[in-house]
């Protein structure tokens, strides 16, 4: 996979380039969109190939062979995570968002709260609202080491006694920062005292830095199985979230069998490409990933190079992901000055902060799975947008 | 298309041959199953076209171009049924068996009665169960022309007061009975005297046999759009539900809007090979259906004109789809002779009649989706089975 290949995303039917304009009010000569959290690289090869090959059966219909793809998802835990999964414990849903939906509507009440650790994925908070639930936010800190860090002591002070789900990213979205085995086991303590469920969304632990490990929750904290849904997918990994195929992994039977019946009531049943694609990313794809957190390394070397020549900024310290995240406060702009440098100015198209929620204010997620060339240009176009900083 | 051409099942991923010895105890010398609704024949060549280009653009992630899906639903609404949708109005779920349910979970509560007319396909009973609401059965009879038809005045006797939506399928699975204009007039008036949504699954509109006419219940009853949900999808014309995309046709505002919330609620929105199996199916898919109805047409005749040589036996006649009807009452025998007959002796695996429900006791369901030669030799294995019979 030739990575740096320039692809022409503009007027495909990729949101983050068509709806761009719309949903940003990006403009102007050659827009660089660094929104949607998807690549501007083709899906492999070989899941085309997979594709094309599951059409041209002819074979379309009612299908069978869950289990082979239930096989394949837990031996890439095995090889790639270290995580000895059950095949048996793999529930399907319809991509990772109703697959958080669904987790939600079966394992809380209306009004019920979640805890969430902001700045995180927007669509947690989303989710639980349009749920009629209560997003519980937590605020991160940023760390010594310029990283994202929980406050366990403010967590267990802020709880209110409703709270009966944690929801985290992890690898955490935005900034890609690894829990490491002893915060997921204090996450997990906290949930086993205040009777919470964990779902640990962990679509992003395949995008790890080289260098870094990734421990899934499951393996740094045995013990917290029986009240644990781990989501996992091959959609962001391997680009292809439009098949809208997420699993969730549950190891406890009564657990299970609870969203098992919830995703029967609503016949949540993968669809066939879905399952095709998901099977052959877990069964070919080892080498393509290794290949690509590779080329994200370098990119995210030289973007965060790159911002922190920018008198006052940088980008925050990446372990995972592509999302990098970059905090304009120490400018003193307000946050229309800072989007309108970087929006009208350098025509990036980056998240707005504040949809992550508290602690996004004054910040912006970069999508940094894209062609050097392309974070190249991002760069400098960012560093010509604010040349006036002293 | 040449539907004759012969094609190999068994041992594929099509779960009609895969898992019915599983399911039915089908077993022996060249196995016939006859049960699951899908057919033998290739998914058309120009929707494996389409999915063909769609994995070789590798761009798999999210996606924009519902609009013209939408589009494309509406035309062929217009074109092929004579109906005037508003591309608007248009909601999509995660097949239709995810569209009951969202329908179920959204307009009606816990506990209420939803009116359906049996035998009829099963699952509208399981779904109902499965989320907690009671299937109130409304038996069709067999009128003098040896279809179904409903009694209005027992209908309307029977209603207890909870019932909250009537679920009809339109045309009737099975037996492909096409409900007149008449009769879906006076199934909306009970709606409207009895305040229950109805919700008209057309799944099989399409399978409309050379010389009958199907009325949309929108067209055929203008004035109950307000308490209307239409269910459509290329999934059981084109031969490819392993897409699981289907849709919700919903005129009115208010309805429209509560199913959109809960889909919104779920995440349930449509995947990329779905969309585009669709778009396309109802763009290019007109002159498919047409050959395809008249080569389901002789399917039919050459069965019904093949069961009508067992003495007493006959298959329902049927207005469209290609799911038969047989009553096995007239001949005296248990349904476990029946069964030792049919599967063992015949090997041949319909649906068992008990799970339609109530009138589904004796009977079997009979899918004449596959290759002439296949239903000739059905029909000989029937008729060697019952060749005793006098």
């Amino acid at each position: 996979m030739n990575f740096d290949r320039p692809t022409v995303r503009a007027g495909t039917h990729q949101v983050k380039w068509s709806a761009a304009e719309a949903a940003l009010g990006l403009r102007g000569d050659d827009p660089l969109p660094m929104w949607v959290a998807d690549m501007d690289f083709d899906a492999p090869q070989f899941l085309q190939d997979a594709v094309v090959d599951l059409a041209r059966s002819g074979i379309l219909g009612y299908f069978s062979g869950l289990d082979a793809c239930s096989e394949a998802v837990a031996n890439w835990m095995r090889t790639r995570h270290g995580w000895d999964a059950d095949p048996a414990h793999v529930l399907y849903t319809h991509g990772l968002g109703n697959g958080i939906a669904v987790c939600l509507q079966t394992l809380s009440e209306p009004g019920d709260g979640v805890v969430i650790f902001t700045p995180v994925y927007h669509e947690f908070t989303t989710k639980i609202r349009r749920n009629g639930r209560r997003p519980h936010e937590c605020p991160l800190e940023v760390g010594a080491d310029g990283r994202f860090e929980i406050d366990f002591d403010a967590l267990e002070a802020g709880l209110t006694g409703d709270e009966r789900i944690m929801l985290i990213s992890s690898p955490h979205n935005p900034a890609g920062r690894i829990w490491t085995p002893e915060e997921q086991r204090r996450m997990a303590q906290v949930c086993e005292r205040h009777d919470m469920i964990l779902i640990s969304d962990e679509i992003h632990h395949d995008l790890v830095l080289p260098g870094q490990t990734h421990v899934p929750m499951p393996v740094a904290v045995p013990e917290v199985t029986d009240r644990l849904v781990v989501m996992a997918a091959a959609s962001k990994t391997f680009n292809v979230a439009g098949a809208r195929t997420g699993c969730l992994i549950v190891p406890d039977d009564t657990l299970r069998e609870k969203l098992q019946t919830a995703l029967k009531a609503s016949d949540i049943q993968p669809n066939i490409f879905g399952v095709e694609i998901t099977r052959e990313a877990y069964r070919q794809g080892a080498g393509w990933v290794d290949s690509l957190t590779a080329y994200l390394a370098e990119n995210i070397r030289v973007f965060s190079e790159g911002v922190a020549e920018i008198p006052g900024l940088s980008a925050m310290p990446m372990q995972a992901t592509y999302l990098a995240w970059v905090d304009f406060a120490p400018l003193g702009m307000s946050p229309e000055e800072v989007s309108r440098r970087v929006v009208e100015e350098a025509r990036l198209g980056p998240s707005p902060g504040p949809a992550f929620g508290t602690g996004g204010e004054t910040a912006m997620r970069f999508n940094l799975g894209t062609q050097r060339a392309r974070v190249e240009e991002a760069v400098s176009r960012l560093q010509a947008a604010f040349a006036d900083v002293q």
